[in-house]
Protein backbone atom coordinates (compact mmCIF):
# COMPACT_ATOMS: atom_id res chain seq x y z
CA UNK A 1 0.00 0.00 0.00
CA UNK A 2 3.13 2.29 0.50
CA UNK A 3 4.18 1.93 -3.38
CA UNK A 4 3.02 4.96 -4.70
CA UNK A 5 4.38 6.56 -1.71
CA UNK A 6 8.13 5.13 -2.28
CA UNK A 7 7.41 5.54 -6.19
CA UNK A 8 6.37 9.76 -5.29
CA UNK A 9 9.68 10.13 -3.22
CA UNK A 10 11.45 8.25 -6.03
CA UNK A 11 10.19 10.98 -8.38
CA UNK A 12 12.65 13.34 -6.67
CA UNK A 13 15.48 11.01 -5.40
CA UNK A 14 16.34 7.50 -5.87
CA UNK A 15 16.70 5.48 -2.39
CA UNK A 16 17.10 1.88 -1.48
CA UNK A 17 15.35 -1.10 0.21
CA UNK A 18 16.95 -0.39 3.39
CA UNK A 19 16.31 3.55 3.15
CA UNK A 20 12.47 2.95 2.49
CA UNK A 21 12.18 0.73 5.66
CA UNK A 22 14.08 3.27 8.23
CA UNK A 23 11.51 5.87 7.57
CA UNK A 24 8.22 3.85 7.45
CA UNK A 25 7.90 4.22 11.22
CA UNK A 26 7.83 8.06 11.16
CA UNK A 27 4.20 7.78 9.51
CA UNK A 28 1.24 6.44 10.42
CA UNK A 29 -1.26 4.87 7.92
CA UNK A 30 -4.99 5.59 8.51
CA UNK A 31 -8.35 4.95 6.24
CA UNK A 32 -11.32 7.32 6.58
CA UNK A 33 -15.26 6.84 5.65
CA UNK A 34 -16.43 9.52 3.29
CA UNK A 35 -17.26 12.64 4.86
CA UNK A 36 -14.96 11.70 8.06
CA UNK A 37 -13.12 14.69 9.71
CA UNK A 38 -9.18 13.50 10.19
CA UNK A 39 -8.72 17.17 11.42
CA UNK A 40 -10.61 19.73 13.12
CA UNK A 41 -10.22 23.25 14.09
CA UNK A 42 -9.00 24.06 17.82
CA UNK A 43 -6.41 21.21 17.30
CA UNK A 44 -2.89 21.85 17.88
CA UNK A 45 0.31 19.54 17.00
CA UNK A 46 -1.19 18.68 13.32
CA UNK A 47 -0.09 16.13 11.13
CA UNK A 48 0.93 17.23 7.51
CA UNK A 49 -1.46 14.39 5.23
CA UNK A 50 0.56 12.00 1.92
CA UNK A 51 -2.98 10.93 0.25
CA UNK A 52 -2.30 7.28 -0.92
CA UNK A 53 -5.95 6.80 -2.17
CA UNK A 54 -8.98 9.30 -2.52
CA UNK A 55 -9.45 12.66 -2.13
CA UNK A 56 -9.25 15.30 0.93
CA UNK A 57 -10.22 18.71 1.36
CA UNK A 58 -9.65 21.32 4.05
CA UNK A 59 -12.01 23.86 4.91
CA UNK A 60 -12.58 26.33 7.63
CA UNK A 61 -15.60 28.49 9.07
CA UNK A 62 -16.48 32.04 8.05
CA UNK A 63 -17.79 33.68 10.40
CA UNK A 64 -20.99 33.52 9.07
CA UNK A 65 -20.95 29.80 9.85
CA UNK A 66 -20.43 28.96 5.50
CA UNK A 67 -17.66 26.61 5.00
CA UNK A 68 -14.89 27.55 2.79
CA UNK A 69 -12.99 25.14 1.04
CA UNK A 70 -9.14 26.58 1.09
CA UNK A 71 -7.45 23.38 -0.65
CA UNK A 72 -8.36 19.73 -2.20
CA UNK A 73 -5.83 16.81 -2.02
CA UNK A 74 -5.84 14.04 -4.50
CA UNK A 75 -3.45 10.75 -4.72
CA UNK A 76 0.55 12.02 -4.46
CA UNK A 77 -0.61 15.34 -2.99
CA UNK A 78 0.39 16.62 0.48
CA UNK A 79 -1.80 18.18 2.63
CA UNK A 80 -1.44 20.37 5.97
CA UNK A 81 -2.60 23.77 7.22
CA UNK A 82 1.43 24.70 7.75
CA UNK A 83 1.41 27.34 9.94
CA UNK A 84 -0.23 26.09 12.64
CA UNK A 85 1.34 22.49 11.97
CA UNK A 86 5.00 24.83 11.97
CA UNK A 87 4.54 26.69 15.01
CA UNK A 88 2.31 23.74 16.88
CA UNK A 89 -0.50 26.17 17.97
CA UNK A 90 -4.14 25.87 17.27
CA UNK A 91 -5.44 25.42 13.77
CA UNK A 92 -8.77 27.09 12.70
CA UNK A 93 -9.19 24.71 9.96
CA UNK A 94 -10.71 20.92 9.30
CA UNK A 95 -9.54 18.55 7.19
CA UNK A 96 -12.24 16.11 5.45
CA UNK A 97 -12.46 13.09 3.12
CA UNK A 98 -13.94 13.75 0.25
CA UNK A 99 -14.35 10.54 -0.67
CA UNK A 100 -13.28 6.84 1.21
CA UNK A 101 -9.48 7.60 1.56
CA UNK A 102 -6.22 6.45 2.74
CA UNK A 103 -3.40 8.25 4.04
CA UNK A 104 -0.25 8.63 5.70
CA UNK A 105 0.44 11.22 7.86
CA UNK A 106 3.65 12.53 10.20
CA UNK A 107 3.56 14.62 13.11
CA UNK A 108 5.94 18.00 13.01
CA UNK A 109 7.75 16.08 15.98
CA UNK A 110 8.36 13.06 13.74
CA UNK A 111 9.30 15.44 10.72
CA UNK A 112 12.16 17.44 12.53
CA UNK A 113 12.96 13.67 14.13
CA UNK A 114 13.09 12.16 10.92
CA UNK A 115 14.95 14.77 9.19
CA UNK A 116 17.87 14.98 11.88
CA UNK A 117 18.06 10.91 11.71
CA UNK A 118 17.43 10.04 8.08
CA UNK A 119 19.12 13.23 6.47
CA UNK A 120 18.95 11.58 2.98
CA UNK A 121 15.46 12.47 3.06
CA UNK A 122 15.72 16.03 2.98
CA UNK A 123 16.50 16.67 -0.65
CA UNK A 124 12.73 14.90 -1.08
CA UNK A 125 11.46 17.06 1.72
CA UNK A 126 13.00 20.66 0.69
CA UNK A 127 11.64 19.56 -3.17
CA UNK A 128 7.79 18.52 -1.55
CA UNK A 129 8.09 22.60 0.09
CA UNK A 130 9.75 24.01 -2.94
CA UNK A 131 6.35 22.97 -5.03
CA UNK A 132 3.89 23.32 -2.13
CA UNK A 133 5.03 27.46 -2.17
CA UNK A 134 5.17 27.07 -6.12
CA UNK A 135 1.65 26.18 -6.50
CA UNK A 136 0.14 28.21 -2.94
CA UNK A 137 1.88 31.86 -4.67
CA UNK A 138 0.60 30.68 -7.87
CA UNK A 139 -3.38 30.26 -6.58
CA UNK A 140 -2.69 33.12 -5.06
CA UNK A 141 -1.66 35.17 -8.49
CA UNK A 142 -4.54 33.64 -9.98
CA UNK A 143 -7.07 34.94 -7.75
CA UNK A 144 -5.51 38.19 -7.69
CA UNK A 145 -5.78 38.51 -11.87
CA UNK A 146 -8.80 36.09 -12.63
CA UNK A 147 -12.69 36.67 -11.78
CA UNK A 148 -14.02 33.10 -10.01
CA UNK A 149 -15.67 32.41 -13.37
CA UNK A 150 -13.00 33.04 -15.12
CA UNK A 151 -10.92 30.41 -12.54
CA UNK A 152 -13.77 27.82 -12.90
CA UNK A 153 -13.42 28.07 -16.35
CA UNK A 154 -9.51 27.29 -16.65
CA UNK A 155 -10.08 24.82 -13.71
CA UNK A 156 -12.68 22.91 -15.64
CA UNK A 157 -10.17 23.12 -18.78
CA UNK A 158 -7.13 22.11 -16.67
CA UNK A 159 -7.84 19.27 -14.33
CA UNK A 160 -11.27 18.29 -16.14
CA UNK A 161 -11.18 14.75 -14.10
CA UNK A 162 -10.99 16.87 -10.83
CA UNK A 163 -14.02 18.02 -11.80
CA UNK A 164 -15.80 15.44 -12.70
CA UNK A 165 -14.83 13.77 -9.39
CA UNK A 166 -15.35 16.30 -6.91
CA UNK A 167 -18.88 17.57 -5.83
CA UNK A 168 -20.07 20.51 -7.48
CA UNK A 169 -21.04 21.91 -4.03
CA UNK A 170 -17.45 21.49 -2.38
CA UNK A 171 -16.03 23.08 -6.24
CA UNK A 172 -18.24 25.75 -5.33
CA UNK A 173 -16.84 26.36 -1.75
CA UNK A 174 -13.53 26.69 -2.87
CA UNK A 175 -14.25 29.73 -5.45
CA UNK A 176 -16.64 31.34 -3.27
CA UNK A 177 -19.53 30.90 -5.29
CA UNK A 178 -23.21 29.89 -4.24
CA UNK A 179 -23.59 26.04 -6.22
CA UNK A 180 -26.42 27.62 -8.01
CA UNK A 181 -24.63 30.34 -9.95
CA UNK A 182 -21.58 27.76 -10.36
CA UNK A 183 -24.40 25.40 -11.97
CA UNK A 184 -25.28 28.54 -14.22
CA UNK A 185 -21.85 28.64 -15.15
CA UNK A 186 -21.28 24.90 -16.03
CA UNK A 187 -24.61 25.28 -17.67
CA UNK A 188 -23.45 28.54 -20.05
CA UNK A 189 -20.16 26.49 -20.56
CA UNK A 190 -22.37 23.58 -22.43
CA UNK A 191 -24.63 25.53 -24.53
CA UNK B 1 26.52 44.35 4.33
CA UNK B 2 26.07 40.54 4.69
CA UNK B 3 25.69 40.56 8.25
CA UNK B 4 22.22 40.98 8.29
CA UNK B 5 21.87 38.02 5.97
CA UNK B 6 23.97 36.18 8.23
CA UNK B 7 22.06 36.81 11.62
CA UNK B 8 19.16 35.83 9.27
CA UNK B 9 20.81 32.41 8.88
CA UNK B 10 21.68 32.49 12.49
CA UNK B 11 18.45 32.52 13.42
CA UNK B 12 17.57 29.24 12.64
CA UNK B 13 20.83 27.37 12.73
CA UNK B 14 24.62 28.31 14.41
CA UNK B 15 27.01 28.77 11.25
CA UNK B 16 30.97 29.21 12.14
CA UNK B 17 32.81 31.85 10.27
CA UNK B 18 34.19 29.62 7.84
CA UNK B 19 30.69 28.24 6.98
CA UNK B 20 29.66 31.65 6.21
CA UNK B 21 32.51 32.07 3.83
CA UNK B 22 31.87 28.91 1.85
CA UNK B 23 28.59 30.55 1.19
CA UNK B 24 29.23 33.51 0.01
CA UNK B 25 30.20 32.98 -3.25
CA UNK B 26 26.81 31.62 -4.47
CA UNK B 27 25.23 34.76 -3.71
CA UNK B 28 25.37 38.21 -5.89
CA UNK B 29 24.99 41.55 -4.14
CA UNK B 30 22.83 44.30 -6.25
CA UNK B 31 21.90 47.90 -5.66
CA UNK B 32 18.59 49.29 -7.00
CA UNK B 33 17.49 52.89 -7.35
CA UNK B 34 13.55 53.36 -6.55
CA UNK B 35 10.98 51.85 -9.00
CA UNK B 36 14.14 50.05 -11.01
CA UNK B 37 13.02 46.65 -12.16
CA UNK B 38 15.73 43.35 -11.67
CA UNK B 39 13.27 41.11 -13.03
CA UNK B 40 11.07 41.81 -16.12
CA UNK B 41 8.14 39.36 -17.56
CA UNK B 42 9.67 37.03 -20.05
CA UNK B 43 12.89 36.46 -18.47
CA UNK B 44 13.99 32.40 -17.80
CA UNK B 45 16.52 31.48 -15.17
CA UNK B 46 15.21 33.74 -12.41
CA UNK B 47 17.04 34.16 -9.26
CA UNK B 48 15.58 34.04 -5.82
CA UNK B 49 16.00 37.29 -3.76
CA UNK B 50 16.54 38.14 -0.50
CA UNK B 51 16.52 42.20 0.70
CA UNK B 52 19.32 43.24 3.09
CA UNK B 53 17.88 47.37 2.83
CA UNK B 54 14.74 48.53 1.11
CA UNK B 55 11.47 47.13 -0.03
CA UNK B 56 10.88 45.65 -3.08
CA UNK B 57 7.48 44.32 -4.70
CA UNK B 58 6.18 41.62 -7.45
CA UNK B 59 3.73 42.14 -9.76
CA UNK B 60 1.98 41.05 -13.01
CA UNK B 61 0.06 42.92 -15.49
CA UNK B 62 -3.34 42.15 -15.85
CA UNK B 63 -4.89 41.57 -19.60
CA UNK B 64 -6.19 45.49 -19.46
CA UNK B 65 -2.65 46.56 -18.50
CA UNK B 66 -2.90 47.37 -15.17
CA UNK B 67 -0.63 46.48 -12.29
CA UNK B 68 -1.14 43.63 -10.08
CA UNK B 69 1.28 43.60 -7.35
CA UNK B 70 1.24 39.97 -6.10
CA UNK B 71 4.06 40.40 -2.97
CA UNK B 72 5.94 43.13 -0.87
CA UNK B 73 9.39 41.68 0.62
CA UNK B 74 10.92 43.80 3.00
CA UNK B 75 14.45 43.68 4.86
CA UNK B 76 14.99 39.99 5.77
CA UNK B 77 12.31 38.53 3.55
CA UNK B 78 13.12 36.58 0.19
CA UNK B 79 11.03 36.99 -2.63
CA UNK B 80 10.87 34.64 -5.59
CA UNK B 81 8.69 33.95 -8.74
CA UNK B 82 9.01 30.12 -7.53
CA UNK B 83 6.97 28.15 -10.48
CA UNK B 84 9.20 29.58 -13.08
CA UNK B 85 12.32 29.82 -11.09
CA UNK B 86 11.97 26.28 -9.93
CA UNK B 87 11.14 25.29 -13.52
CA UNK B 88 13.48 27.97 -15.37
CA UNK B 89 10.87 28.99 -17.55
CA UNK B 90 9.53 32.32 -18.75
CA UNK B 91 8.21 34.22 -15.90
CA UNK B 92 5.09 36.80 -16.18
CA UNK B 93 6.59 38.88 -13.26
CA UNK B 94 7.91 42.25 -12.96
CA UNK B 95 10.64 42.42 -9.67
CA UNK B 96 10.46 46.24 -8.66
CA UNK B 97 12.66 48.46 -6.06
CA UNK B 98 9.82 50.79 -4.14
CA UNK B 99 12.87 52.09 -2.47
CA UNK B 100 16.62 52.26 -3.23
CA UNK B 101 17.63 48.89 -2.12
CA UNK B 102 20.56 46.66 -1.55
CA UNK B 103 19.63 42.70 -2.54
CA UNK B 104 21.45 39.87 -2.37
CA UNK B 105 20.34 36.67 -4.95
CA UNK B 106 20.96 33.33 -5.60
CA UNK B 107 19.89 31.80 -9.36
CA UNK B 108 18.59 28.07 -8.99
CA UNK B 109 21.37 26.72 -10.71
CA UNK B 110 23.58 27.94 -7.84
CA UNK B 111 21.09 26.90 -5.43
CA UNK B 112 21.35 23.47 -6.31
CA UNK B 113 24.98 23.43 -6.44
CA UNK B 114 24.99 25.38 -3.03
CA UNK B 115 22.83 22.03 -1.57
CA UNK B 116 24.83 19.76 -2.66
CA UNK B 117 28.04 21.41 -1.87
CA UNK B 118 27.55 22.86 1.18
CA UNK B 119 24.78 20.55 2.78
CA UNK B 120 25.08 22.20 6.29
CA UNK B 121 22.92 24.85 5.04
CA UNK B 122 20.32 22.79 3.81
CA UNK B 123 18.44 23.58 7.42
CA UNK B 124 18.26 27.11 6.72
CA UNK B 125 16.77 26.78 2.98
CA UNK B 126 14.08 24.48 4.01
CA UNK B 127 13.16 26.69 7.23
CA UNK B 128 12.64 29.49 4.38
CA UNK B 129 10.55 27.17 2.12
CA UNK B 130 8.38 25.95 4.69
CA UNK B 131 7.44 29.22 6.23
CA UNK B 132 7.95 30.84 2.84
CA UNK B 133 5.18 27.95 1.61
CA UNK B 134 2.92 28.83 5.66
CA UNK B 135 2.87 32.84 4.66
CA UNK B 136 1.42 31.85 1.10
CA UNK B 137 -0.86 29.34 2.37
CA UNK B 138 -2.51 31.95 4.95
CA UNK B 139 -2.63 35.08 2.70
CA UNK B 140 -4.74 32.21 0.44
CA UNK B 141 -7.24 31.66 3.15
CA UNK B 142 -7.51 35.02 4.28
CA UNK B 143 -8.49 36.57 0.86
CA UNK B 144 -11.15 33.57 0.61
CA UNK B 145 -12.54 34.78 3.97
CA UNK B 146 -12.18 38.27 3.79
CA UNK B 147 -13.14 41.17 1.67
CA UNK B 148 -10.27 43.68 0.07
CA UNK B 149 -11.72 46.20 3.05
CA UNK B 150 -11.15 43.58 6.14
CA UNK B 151 -8.05 43.08 4.65
CA UNK B 152 -6.99 46.60 4.13
CA UNK B 153 -8.34 47.19 8.01
CA UNK B 154 -6.07 43.92 8.98
CA UNK B 155 -3.02 44.89 7.58
CA UNK B 156 -2.92 48.28 8.71
CA UNK B 157 -3.51 46.93 12.24
CA UNK B 158 -0.85 44.28 12.05
CA UNK B 159 1.64 46.00 9.86
CA UNK B 160 1.34 49.44 10.79
CA UNK B 161 4.72 50.41 9.86
CA UNK B 162 4.51 48.89 6.08
CA UNK B 163 1.33 50.94 5.74
CA UNK B 164 3.09 54.12 6.38
CA UNK B 165 6.22 53.01 4.74
CA UNK B 166 4.78 52.10 0.76
CA UNK B 167 2.69 54.38 -1.27
CA UNK B 168 -1.42 54.07 -0.87
CA UNK B 169 -1.61 53.20 -4.78
CA UNK B 170 0.91 50.16 -4.36
CA UNK B 171 -0.64 48.47 -1.14
CA UNK B 172 -4.35 49.23 -3.56
CA UNK B 173 -2.74 47.32 -6.49
CA UNK B 174 -2.12 44.45 -3.72
CA UNK B 175 -5.64 44.61 -2.58
CA UNK B 176 -7.01 44.79 -5.89
CA UNK B 177 -8.33 47.86 -4.91
CA UNK B 178 -8.71 51.84 -6.76
CA UNK B 179 -6.36 54.22 -4.93
CA UNK B 180 -9.75 56.40 -4.73
CA UNK B 181 -11.28 53.90 -3.02
CA UNK B 182 -8.59 52.76 -0.35
CA UNK B 183 -8.20 56.66 -0.01
CA UNK B 184 -12.02 56.75 1.45
CA UNK B 185 -11.47 53.56 3.54
CA UNK B 186 -8.66 55.26 5.15
CA UNK B 187 -10.65 58.70 6.03
CA UNK B 188 -13.44 56.31 7.51
CA UNK B 189 -10.96 54.50 9.54
CA UNK B 190 -9.78 58.10 11.11
CA UNK B 191 -12.85 58.91 11.71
Amino acid sequence: MLSSFRQHIERYQKISDEQFDAIKPYFEVHSLKKKENIQEAGQAQLYNYFILEGCLRMYTLHEKGQEITTEFALESWWLCDQKAYLGKSETDCYIQAVENSIIIRISRDKEQLLIKEQPFIQIYILEMYQKAFAAAQFRNKLFKLYSKEEIFIQFNSNFPEFVQRVPQYLIASYLGLTPEYLSEIRKKMIS
